[in-house]
């Protein structure tokens, strides 16, 4: 067993503190990596607060690793020591069913196994994430990532990056289309940039005067006050895809009427409380269509990365160290973050093993 | 001007009475009409009483129209005196914006003319529909009936059959697809016959155990009482294409979850009052979309009729006089008829004018 040091969630509502546990042993198929960056993704709240379904604590979340590689079993041929790679949402899956076949593992039929709160195959344990010295991995989940890539920078693109890469390559975004991206936070500041580096013209929509500046100079064409009706005029029936990516409820209507005819909106969050019901007569009137996306397959989070490194896309991130991370998750709740959390996990290294 | 009797709306809640009006001399681009058929659709009905938006009255409805060509303008070139033709809901279109352009006159950029409550762009007056002894229609809009097609049937093919052969066709239903059809009334039982003709396996939904029998009769593979939560789970994540039919609100979320990978649910009916709103992680979970789709082209209503006479598919009718059109519409509010009215109207042209 490899000893572990991270900052744990205890219960729902305390403040993360010092955990000391125990990954599994390196297998034939695993690499054993040394964690030096983790993103902070607003899941990561709200699934160590039981804020999605009830969590058996203590729980290390985190699933914007970026390490090297320190161990490989014997089988392992994709990774070696001395590599610097990823680890993102997913660490296992059944790789049997009809997505694992096509290299979906996110929408695997038996159920992906989380980076953390999944199940463990190898040891029936819960898995747990990246605020973490270590973490041991199969393999076929790892990331390779590109020298070109800042590995500070680098985390935020294994959740937030493939969360909005994904739909944009699946909805085709690219030169001719034009992309509408909904929110500019976490998600939304990777979905402007990707999308602008695709070649699409893209339109983000915000509530937040105060971004429309920022808005412009990560990549969009053109930034709209979303409460603002004669603005949102401007481009309706205008738009070929749009990627909300705002989690909290509400009315999808007056985005769904920018969509031309045959197109999508893509929700890549889900609300706690429900959206209001979507009006049907829109989506009649043009054939319209409002779908879900989630995260992406071990492949395309590869082809992501490479995008990426070739593009020079990178998240805007705000460095921490792990003991600020509750003052920085209290930043997350209120938005005040330019975009993205990364912490540095050197600052947990030098700390000394919990008080057990 | 052409003397036409009919039976119209004279407010949202009285029987329909007897009218008579002018319709518009042939143009040069026209055709006139001899009425012998028109099917009754439920929208008849919402719209001839106000309940989806105002009605100037009087108003005749009906948009399933069969007919004999008896007169022909000089530019005429697609029909001729003397052949059997059908015009459904579509009379008129901008003719110019992309859509058109694309033989998707349904989805109009400028707004479709309806067959009724549509504007008459020759005349500046409100369109007046089928249950009508005559229709004058500029060629475009007038859909060739092949001989294989008995014209007492045909009607419903021109509004119930292409809202579900448009999608069907839009979402790829074929063999080595399973497609859901939701709900079995004069949508639902052109939609089980068409899925079935494409070579789909079709599975019915319904909430009428009485109505089980029937669905496999008409070509369902399988039928599905909704309510029961056991045989729904059956078809869990197994549906390539699902097209709901139900026009009143209820949960989709059962319907959702039967959704393979990528799998779509085509509503093709806007309920009076919002359906609850649909869950967001089951969307996310499998890439799942919800869709609208609206009647379909003049071009691909034309290609849904040929399908029709070479694979014989027929709507399920029964024939009803227009003196009986009150109490045909009380049969359809209580969805008592298999599946769909046709109004003889042979009964409407050996009435007398209607007194003034």
């Amino acid at each position: 067993m490899i000893n572990a040091h991270s900052y744990a969630a205890y219960d729902p509502k305390s403040p993360l503190k010092s955990w000391d546990f125990q990954r599994r042993d390196v297998g034939d198929d695993d690499v054993q990596i040394d964690i030096l960056y983790c993103g902070v993704c607003h899941s990561d709240l709200h699934f160590a607060r039981s804020e999605w379904m009830p969590v058996t604590y203590p729980q290390v979340v985190g699933h914007e690793i970026i390490g090297k590689v320190v161990a490989a079993g014997k089988n392992v041929s994709k990774h070696k020591v001395g590599d610097l790679v990823g680890v993102g949402c997913i660490v296992d899956s059944c790789r049997h069913c009809e997505s694992c076949k096509e290299d979906l593992e996110n929408y695997c039929l038996e159920g992906m196994q989380g980076t953390y709160m999944g199940v463990e195959k190898q040891t029936g344990q819960r898995t747990q994430g990246g605020y973490s010295t270590v973490i041991v991995v199969d393999e076929h989940y790892v990331l390779r990532i590109p020298k070109e890539l800042d590995p500070a920078k680098a985390g935020p693109l294994l959740c937030a990056g493939i969360t909005l890469y994904s739909p944009l390559r699946h909805w085709h975004a690219g030169p001719g289309k034009t992309v509408g991206i909904v929110g500019l936070g976490g998600l939304g500041h990777m979905g402007v940039k990707l999308a602008h580096a695709m070649g699409a013209k893209v339109v983000l929509f915000t509530t937040s005067p105060d971004k429309v500046a920022d808005g412009k100079k990560l990549g969009a064409d053109d930034v709209i006050i979303s409460k603002n009706e004669e603005e949102m005029a401007r481009y309706a029936g205008k738009l070929d895809l749009i990627v909300n990516t705002v989690s909290v409820s509400h009315n999808l209507d007056p985005f769904i009427n920018l969509l031309k005819l045959d197109g999508t909106m893509v929700l890549v969050g889900a609300p706690a409380t429900p959206h209001p019901s979507p009006q049907v007569f829109p989506m009649l009137m043009r054939r319209r269509s409002l779908a879900g996306s989630g995260i992406g397959g071990i492949k395309e989070t590869q082809e992501m990365l490479d995008f990426c490194a070739e593009n020079n896309v990178m998240p805007e991130v705000e460095m921490t160290s792990i003991q600020d991370i509750n003052q920085a998750w209290d930043r997350v709740v209120k938005s005040d973050v330019k975009y993205r959390f990364v912490i540095d996990m050197a600052t947990l290294k030098t700390e000394k093993p919990a008080a057990s």
